[in-house]
């Protein structure tokens, strides 16, 4: 830290987010990227767009928010486009918190959300899931906070159904519940369709996992006219050209690649099932993941000695060293083949551990 | 607004970017984009970086940032890029100004400046230039404020000498002195040598307007490795990927194909020395501008008139209905040909003002 540096910062630890080894040794398994290649279509755009890069882009991503907003059946000024989906949720922090409205998210979610909210001194409160890594939908009723609600959660994968968002929803008249569907396209019924029913509600999605456009960064809020005329406002006092015209133009080509992208999710699940059992016939323990990664603990293995053996094993999975996630390992799913690799190694790490 | 919208913002006004039409009708001297073409490696690293968009961008930058390292003749814990350089200029507000330490700017500068202290419920100083649109460096000693001194200045393209910009640098030794050098490559000496020296110099880049890269989002902060780790604090909280991976890639092709921004940037100076004659030749009143554009006010028309008639002829300049600065209008320096045309247009329009 520098003398100069704000000491309004002296509480904030900044985000640490997963190895992103640079060589191809991995089987990379730890930050929930897709194993399939991002739609032809979505490269061929980026890359032709690539030649106009001399002029700025379109701060009102003009042709994108058109695409999507005829693909979700909503209207232009419904949408908003970030840097990746972690621009839209801190412009939803700074927007919708602050000193009178803290925000309220579980113990155990997605580890940027406290991030945010202490970078915008923001307060927050985190309630803690249950045991077995379920929430109870009551915690979050009246809580007079904004709601940060990962559906499914990270890194547990558990999801609600929409009624129960709903029903969080309409308990918080006077807040905002951000409903962060980061991985909705692997199995979760999405909130987008109630923004017409509920001015407090913002839905946040990236393109980054169901869409293979982690490294383009695309995210986007959908929410009542005026929350997003609110982020509008905070994205033209930060960065007004947030999105540059490769990733503008690879997005509208993964809208119009739509079923590519429903093709590789179908895949994704079944191999999500397939070693979801696997596991647990290794006498793993597993939360019900709909996402595109699972959430395992086994009696014999540290959440750490495991990440760190499969490691040497050249198989990459993310792991937490936090309270109540230390037993665990998050795994991407990956290809069937790339599962295998990995099935086989924690099988052989484990009948070492046993002998 | 919506009824959720924090009031912290009531005073926020968002920054107003120029015109960006989305059909190729204007002749665009408005933005103070290049006329050059982006460098062919740069739009072919980028083409070829599309295809890996699947997986997450480095988060470090590590390949840029060593390219970029070189080049400049700094360590790589001296440099950080960031999705524009506005995003930059909003983390040195962030991270240099608060309630104790103020911002202060000239009153005629880079639009952008207020908008962010604004954002950040900093106080700021405007310090009026003179009337020639001069700045006395003596105004910004010892002022206890965060400075951002745009060098060249902009809409004025004014520059400061290097002796002057040191000065400054060296008579503010207990804030920091922000050094946004947007369009230093047109002819003005970068302050980037003097990093060692002074732990409160950050510098600031873009390579939106030299190297022609406006629509791929690259800017970056050069300075002392700890200004640096503390604008890594703020990027790691806010949006750790905030650079995709085809920019990325650009950026390192741009550096790499140095000499061709050299070669347009003194085509660029050729051009704009001929077109101060021509329009000094046309009764105008100009700005020495070392900048990519010129600042120009007419006695016989008002800028609001002379940019809506210019536009009405496809040409597109650049007007601010501001106090101090609504006579003139900004043009961005086109090619030989462009400024043809935009001689001649403006030239018809003032004789027809005259008769």
């Amino acid at each position: 830290m520098s003398r100069f540096f704000s000491n309004k910062y002296d509480a904030l630890t900044p985000y640490t987010p997963g190895e992103q080894p640079r060589d191809n040794q991995y089987i990379k398994l730890n930050t929930n990227e897709s194993p399939y290649m991002t739609s032809e279509l979505a490269v061929k755009y980026a890359s032709e767009e690539a030649k106009r890069m001399r002029l700025y882009s379109d701060p009102e991503c003009t042709d994108l928010v058109k695409k999507a907003a005829d693909y979700f059946g909503i209207e232009t000024d419904e949408i908003v486009f970030t840097n990746g989906s972690d621009e839209a949720l801190n412009f939803a922090v700074m927007a919708f918190c602050d000193e009178k409205t803290g925000a309220v998210f579980p113990d155990i979610t997605y580890g940027f959300y406290p991030v945010i909210c202490s970078l915008n001194n923001i307060d927050y409160t985190e309630i803690p899931l249950n045991d077995d890594l379920t929430l109870n939908t009551e915690d979050y009723y009246r809580t007079g906070k904004t709601v940060f609600l990962a559906n499914p959660n990270a890194p547990t994968g558990v999801a609600l159904p929409l009624e129960e968002v709903e029903r969080i929803v309409k308990e918080n008249p006077d807040t905002v519940v951000v409903v962060d569907e980061a991985y909705v396209d692997f199995g979760t019924e999405s909130a987008v369709g109630l923004i017409h029913e509920y001015d407090n509600l913002l839905v946040v999605q990236t393109m980054s996992k169901s869409r293979s456009l982690a490294g383009g960064r695309l995210g986007y809020a959908i929410g009542n006219r005026e929350l997003i005329r609110d982020l509008n406002t905070l994205k033209y006092s930060t960065n007004p050209y947030n999105v540059n015209r490769m990733t503008m133009a690879a997005g509208i080509g993964a809208f119009e690649d739509d079923q590519y992208m429903k093709d590789n999710c179908r895949k994704i699940i079944e191999t999500r099932e397939k070693t979801k059992e696997r596991l647990k016939a290794l006498g793993f323990i597993l939360t019900d993941s709909k996402a595109n990664f699972l959430f395992a603990k086994h009696p014999m293995i540290s959440g750490g000695d495991l990440y760190q053996k499969l490691k040497e094993r050249n198989v990459l999975v993310r792991y937490f060293a936090k309270p109540r996630l230390m037993e665990y390992t998050r795994i991407t799913i990956g290809t069937e083949e790339q599962m295998d690799i990995y099935i086989r190694e924690t099988e052989d790490i484990l009948n070492g551990v046993k002998e």
